[in-house]
């Protein structure tokens, strides 16, 4: 089991028969980056490429957690859903950590599960668990009732400049 | 010099008497800490913990960047203003990379300088540089037109949970 952190098993969670856990190399062939396309311009990257991200990300240990849920019974394995997690680390809060959600998105075959709703209250406590004082994620207006499920409530307004 | 990243030169930036340049160690003695406490709570560390954390971010090479603005012709070498970047490395768009702004602050006394325009202008920079495909913050929506002055959009909302 090739996760970005194998040693840190409490990531994963089954309800029903779809499986939460932590990305492993061998979900680039179960469609993972196929499924982020869905959430933002994703051209494919070949094998190397994957495992060179992945390899980098994994050097954060439970710094940078990316679950999926799947269906290990399903004949073709196919990632249903993803969510990431990472923990910067600051100078104020007393040496605090914040939780940074990103890039969560359930397959479009997949949704009303209730599948994106487990990724993220898994992500909320993991960052919980790792002494996070608070955990952020920037959303479009219309998911501001979808995250309040999970605890979320508004902070401010995201701004971006794009190159 | 123990800079977060001595080999990169290219963040600092000299107008006037105000240096912009990266956080160095010695900053726990120029008022680094008290500066952030201007921004949230912020206990101070001891030297020995603020050592740690230096060397934590500073592992993140040129993926972790605090600038900081003093006048090293004071005779009191105080920080006037600080902002952090850090690069996120995506699977999305191809293996992109997204420039993340946090703890941007001046200090109330050297406010109306242009201190903190400044230095969210050189991390917009930096993140180009490194070739993030977008720069992101969050901010209150009373900061909108201060951060359009640095070419940012309003793209979301912030949604927050506190533990």
């Amino acid at each position: 089991m090739a996760s970005t952190s194998p040693e840190s098993a409490a990531a994963t969670e089954t309800d029903g028969s779809i499986q939460i856990r932590r990305l492993e190399l061998a979900d680039h062939e179960r469609g993972f980056v196929s499924l982020l396309s869905q959430l933002s311009s994703c051209p494919d990257l070949t094998a190397s490429e994957f495992a060179a991200r992945f390899a980098e990300l994994a050097a954060h240990g439970d710094d940078h957690v990316i679950l999926v849920a799947e269906d290990p019974s399903a004949q073709e394995r196919r990632i249903l859903a993803t969510g990431c997690l990472f923990v910067e680390r600051k100078f104020l809060r007393g040496g605090g950590k914040v939780g940074h959600v990103e890039d969560v998105v359930v397959d479009a075959t997949a949704r009303g599960k209730g599948l994106g709703l487990r990724i993220v209250r898994r992500v909320v406590e993991i960052a919980r668990e790792a002494g996070c004082y608070k955990v952020i994620l920037d959303c479009t207006p219309e998911l501001r009732a979808y995250y309040a499920k999970c605890g979320f409530v508004e902070k401010g307004v995201q701004m971006a400049v794009y190159f």
